[in-house]
């Protein structure tokens, strides 16, 4: 961020008045330029005990294997965006969602709110963004050449709470650790099964 | 967004190859400028059978009564931001959060997660942007006089999860009616219980 997005002035960075943390601050304007985390919404589509997984198109993790997810959008819930992004990856269609994990990754700004959802009919194919789309029993998953950690920490708790019938929702935090790509901490808080 | 803040140039708005949606864009140097929704983190804090409650010293809403709550930074878990603007708005410590509400407010672009969290000291007051700050029972809440829907909501809930002293993580979307200041549409979703 360099130039003030409201009237084309360089900007400065410096504490606002009253404030704690170093902004884009625009002096001629006196616009505060925040950036804030983003919302990535996702689902985690079931039919019988297989799950729907992409297989990815474009950078990054090119040809590796994810979860439908995406950036929310303006205008929408997270529901809406999480059903939007499952059809845009993998033309499928979903219902019955309910939240299942909401992990929290600082190092990169992003919060993924994932979803549990049962796949409405076969007719999934590749979206633009996907090479493949196939569904996956537990032991059938490519874990090796999955794209994200996110990805692994999501299926890892959802083949362990399908075998327990039992599904509360998740709420951890994913940290990066220096000489590692990426790990989890454990979980902040989880709430009641 | 007028200027690019990447180079300085005049923005156009139109829909970029490849995507859906028309969004600011750069023609001088090919920056796509997207705007997301935002997350606020929040507390319900609690004490024995009261929660805690801040009266806003500023705007929107001078004067009307919330939880404490506000915008997530870069660098944080949804956990910390909530713990943080504990601290900023009541002076309080919490700990034992747990996830309680996600509520999307797609006329807005907010996403509210709102933590049950257990008030650690009674050495809370009112921070740079309360007026008050007071433990409440639920025959004392003063709900004509809260600052957003999304408050009332979240304690309505609380209350009545609270008499049954079972917690659901609940996920709705508050939508915004023509001629009335905001209102609660079926939820989407519940985790279950």
């Amino acid at each position: 961020m360099i130039y003030c997005s409201n009237c084309g002035t360089k900007l400065v960075e410096r504490t606002p008045e009253g404030d704690t943390r170093v902004r884009h601050v625009c002096d001629a304007c006196d616009t505060v330029h925040y950036q804030n985390p983003k919302i990535v919404a996702g689902c985690i589509p079931r039919l019988d005990n297989r799950v729907l997984l992409c297989q990815r198109a474009i950078e990054p993790r090119h040809g590796l294997w994810t979860l439908p997810a995406g950036f929310m959008e303006n205008g929408e819930s997270t529901e809406e965006a999480a059903v939007r992004e499952t059809l845009e990856e993998a033309c499928a269609t979903v219902d019955h969602l309910e939240l299942y994990g909401v992990f929290s990754i600082p190092h990169i700004n992003q919060v993924y709110m994932m979803f549990r959802a049962s796949l409405v009919a076969m007719d999934f194919k590749p979206g633009h963004e996907s090479l493949d789309v196939r569904l996956f029993e537990e032991h059938e998953i490519p874990w090796e050449i999955l794209a994200f950690p996110v990805v692994r920490i999501t299926l890892e708790h959802y083949f362990k709470d399908a075998g327990n019938r039992c599904f509360p929702v998740h709420v951890e935090n994913i940290i990066s650790h220096p000489g590692r790509t990426s790990n989890r901490r454990k979980p902040f808080s989880e709430s009641p099964a």
